[in-house]
């Protein structure tokens, strides 16, 4: 396993860790003080900066990318949603390209309508069957244009409102039927938040092998959880066996960065040079 | 499948569910108002009665138990803990014999300590093995006074400080382990609440078979879910699809009684009365 004491060359900073205390362009000037070499940008942070500007940035900076967020959201009540859900995960594609991301994350979606507390249906196979046919759609893109696109399975906890994969098992079986070649164009986004809880997960991580793990998230769950979105862990905070989990990684042939993705009202209260100090500290201490 | 449009002969209250507003003995006379036919009482609030007051009660109002709430809890610091959690298992199941249950639920236990916030260790899969050991020390017992025990698997959001059990599929490798033979005396509590999102299921509730099936949870997941542990929604409040779920179940061969257990601050805030009778509705109409 690599040795992470030393240096934080494999740290990567989702940039929602930091997302309402700077905007893009500051969070990208803060990482690069920092030689940290990667971040996973989201489209709307991305957007109130400007695509344009913020490629020239990474290229400025010598910033790189471990991901792109987001695509997915693929279910919708009707067939005109389904297909504007498909025209907007071409853009996420784009805009991947255009900022050079190793692969486009899909928080797939669910139950259309219940983010909003309205689910328009509950048959929750239905919306696995449009998640389905949505990535199919997009793999065809994707693969136009050589982005791949990175499955996330969600938390249970997340199952109804954000995304009806839940575990890598279920990933890693629509990629195997859509993408039976491996051909690198489909994977998965391994979030150790969302997925330390299964039994399954080193059997899972060890079948997903080197190309469908397309990315690797960080942070910690805490005991108690007091929110089922905005309460993740520092790592080294919580209960969940970080150096495991990577040697497992590392095991099936992964090699790129530690992301760390904390969605925290806690980390959200403080000064964006705290928490990006921590998780330098962190990452060479407990990932 | 049976038609419970008609009447609520199939309805089961778990007595958490007016934990608040009721002791156990006024909740079993407010079931015995309603002819509802079967409770599953929590042991503390057995304690609170009295054993024998409760048995003799369940007597004198022809109430039978669906489960008896419950056993549990394996992991432990150390050896000491873990045989303190023995015995105290022992005693659930002779309490069980006493109130003449089915089946003791079990909740099985997660990593020592993390209840309180402070886990002894963080290694899951050394609280699974305690379990697994705790299940199979239990069992012994269970099978010399003929009292089955039901593993309940928790939603994986619990899976740190309650139950390290998530999934059927998990909790039937271990009956199939300790149980080969399908004696009828270990088997699992499938509460949909913990087990909805799960896409094995159907298949897992196929593959566990009326010897496994022991009992059968019903509530609701709401849409936003405002607590990890008491936002539990009434049935037909929520996206779980009920009515599809007992087909499963149904088809698999259960023919027990649909045990309503809410925690919820929402509904322990509301009279007993209105509770119990929004039960026999819901029932009647979405389960």
């Amino acid at each position: 396993m690599r040795d992470f004491s030393k240096d934080h060359r494999w740290l990567s900073i989702n940039t929602a860790t930091v997302r309402k205390q700077w905007s893009l362009d500051r969070i990208i000037n803060e990482c690069a003080q920092r030689e940290i070499r990667a971040i996973s940008p989201w489209r709307d942070q991305v957007a109130a900066v400007g695509l344009q500007k913020v490629a020239r940035q990474l290229q400025d900076t010598g910033i790189e990318l471990s991901g792109y967020c987001r695509g997915g959201f693929f279910p919708a009540a009707d067939a005109a949603g389904r297909q504007a859900a498909l025209d907007d995960n071409r853009r996420a594609i784009d805009e991947a390209k255009t900022l050079n991301a190793p692969c486009v994350v899909l928080v797939v979606g669910a139950l259309p309508g219940a983010l909003d507390g309205k689910p328009y249906y509950t048959d929750i196979a239905r919306a696995r069957a449009e998640v389905r046919d949505g990535i199919a759609a997009s793999l065809d893109y994707a693969r136009e244009v050589g982005m791949p696109l990175a499955i996330e399975p969600l938390h249970p906890m997340q199952a109804a409102e954000r995304a009806c994969i839940n575990t890598l098992e279920h990933a890693l079986d629509i990629c195997d039927e859509l993408d039976p070649e491996q051909s690198g164009m489909l994977g998965v986004a391994a979030d150790i938040y969302h997925i330390w809880w299964d039994p399954k997960l080193e059997q899972q991580i060890a079948r997903a092998g080197k190309k469908r793990l397309l990315a690797y998230h960080v942070c910690d769950w805490l005991t108690p959880t007091r929110d089922l979105l905005n309460d993740r862990g520092m790592m080294g905070d919580g209960v969940v066996e970080l150096k495991k989990a990577r040697q497992w990684m590392e095991d099936a042939g992964f090699s790129g960065y530690s992301e760390v993705e904390i969605f925290s009202e806690n980390w959200w209260n403080k000064p964006g040079e705290e928490v990006l100090d921590t998780c330098i500290q962190r990452h060479c201490k407990v990932v």
